[in-house]
């Protein structure tokens, strides 16, 4: 095993998150322990599905938000970010299949590995321990809030795949398909941390606010990513949401400036009738200033992210999620146009 | 909805379960409420999940383990039941995925209707759900049962997805896997039962072996009935197991009876290298006593389940339970040999 791999890590996350070096580290130790809990059977499998070496955005969120003293490393938060991140990479085993993805962070994934129906089961036995380390806090809380937070992120996944390959989709769709299935569990996260590190209640509904926003601008900056990303540096082709009919907001920004003649034709691309030009699509999107448009969304939620943090600026945790907010800032400044 | 439907349940299980109409209507009204706490995009296919008039032999085990008094419906024991139920229908979603089913129970599966995909994100929301009702007892202790037994019975449904069609396969390996997919969640609904009731940790020990028992001994009758059920009542064709590669007890009972010259052919039989003769096979069980031979499997875990309870023969509980070991055996004598 090895999850300290910074490889793959995005230069700029990387330096936001060498202040939690130790964090990670007991976060690695704790999600390695979770192992012996695993039936003998399937241990080695869920370990092939929780050893992804991520950039472990989620983790970071609950040690920021829970973040009282530098030197200390909380149990809880640490017990409450493998919560998370297992949560996570369930949802990542699940949705590798429905994507038929072979590959991801350069390895097989679990269902090219040992099957998609065994990567189902998997995924849900993943699942099934995140809960039950939740359950492991003195109260319910814990279990309260992720069990919620799942069954919205699957809600939300539900919902894209059911709406995969179709144009009946509006932006407002959009938003409430990327609130459920990304921003709910950075929410949870920066609700988890605040609440454990004992934090006031205005604080705490501030920094599940604060995450619920990040959540949303890391998304439409992953779709992004999407058409204008480095291929080498994200690992994977550009063009895969236009090339599996995904409707996501630099598809949309394309539509609403393209002339109403050239749309049906876009249309019929995404819905799968005709093969996605994809080049032409990337220059369009150049051309018609999609990549700004697009960064003007990002930002605006990520103006409001700030904003719920504006009346608390010398709680411990608030510098460092404004700083998770710059980082992002940093990645999109980083992209080509 | 009409969840009431008792017509698809065998005649002795609807008798025994007379007892508890008031129960199982508490049930549906908690089940058809859990349906508002889902996303509204979701919340019309999870209904339909939900809605599978199944045998609800787990609620039964949940509601006869805490018996204290037949008059009063404790709410507790519902919400358990509910919890329980909805983790066996999530797996039972998955599983027609796993299975490629089109039918169950008279009704297109959630996979047929809504694409596998959706199926796995429906399921896993339901599991997600189920959890967070588990949660919202006053202390830990529900969710973490719970969710451990999830696990347990996803480990054991991984475990016979990768096995399927291999004939490297021992019995003990069957047992494993069966107690791990049915055996765990009949035990943890004993377990919830009699803990939510407040019986002693003695008795709760008792009803959870009489639980396991009782799961292990149901699972080898469905895997007979597979072979030797009347296809009109359990309304699936029979041998389905050996067609899809299978190994249950009544084929570990006929390779160990059948001269071992012949063994190889079934042995291919099951691994899918030539079309089972299954007109032959069901000959050959009838004519070598494999019937009777796994009757005595379930026999003996019957007898272990009840041999758990007769230290307390007094306890009000115990005959409820014991009752359901003679329904099994009803339910055995009815079929054909």
């Amino acid at each position: 095993m090895s999850r300290a791999a910074s490889h793959d890590v995005p230069h700029a996350f990387a330096d936001a998150f060498g202040l939690l070096r130790p964090h990670f580290a007991a976060l690695d130790i704790c999600l390695r322990k979770q192992l012996t809990s695993f039936e003998p059977e399937i241990r080695e499998m869920a370990d092939y599905c929780i050893d992804t070496s991520g950039k472990r955005i989620r983790p970071a969120l609950v040690f920021f938000s829970g973040w009282r003293d530098s030197a200390a490393v909380a149990p809880g938060l640490v017990q409450a970010s493998a919560v998370v991140e297992m949560v996570h990479l369930a949802t990542l085993v699940h949705d590798d299949i429905m994507d038929g993805a072979e590959v991801r962070r350069g390895r097989k994934t679990a269902a090219r590995v040992y099957s998609p129906a065994a990567a189902v089961l998997l995924g849900d036995a993943i699942f099934a321990h995140a809960l039950n380390l939740a359950a492991r806090f003195p109260t319910t809380e814990v279990c309260l809030a992720v069990s919620e937070s799942t069954r919205r992120v699957c809600a939300g996944e539900t919902v894209q795949t059911l709406r995969r390959g179709s144009t009946d989709v509006s932006e407002a769709d959009y938003r409430r398909i990327i609130d459920l299935k990304t921003a709910e569990l950075f929410r949870v996260s920066c609700f988890l941390g605040s609440r454990l590190g004992g934090f006031e209640p205005g604080y705490v509904e501030a920094a599940s606010l604060f995450g619920r926003h990040l959540g949303i601008a890391y998304q439409i900056y992953d779709d992004l990513v999407d058409f204008f990303g480095d291929e080498k540096r994200i690992g994977k082709t550009l063009g895969t949401d236009l090339l599996s009919g995904k409707l996501t907001l630099p598809l949309f920004a394309l539509l609403e400036r393209l002339p109403e003649s050239e749309r049906p034709a876009l249309k019929d691309e995404i819905r799968g009738g005709q093969k996605p030009q994809l080049a032409l699509r990337l220059r369009q999107m150049e051309e018609l200033g999609v990549f700004s448009a697009v960064v003007k969304a990002v930002d605006a939620e990520l103006a409001l992210a700030v904003a719920a943090l504006a009346p608390w600026p010398k709680l411990p945790p608030t510098p460092l999620l404004l700083g998770l907010t710059e980082v992002l800032r940093a990645q999109i400044a980083g992209l080509r146009r």
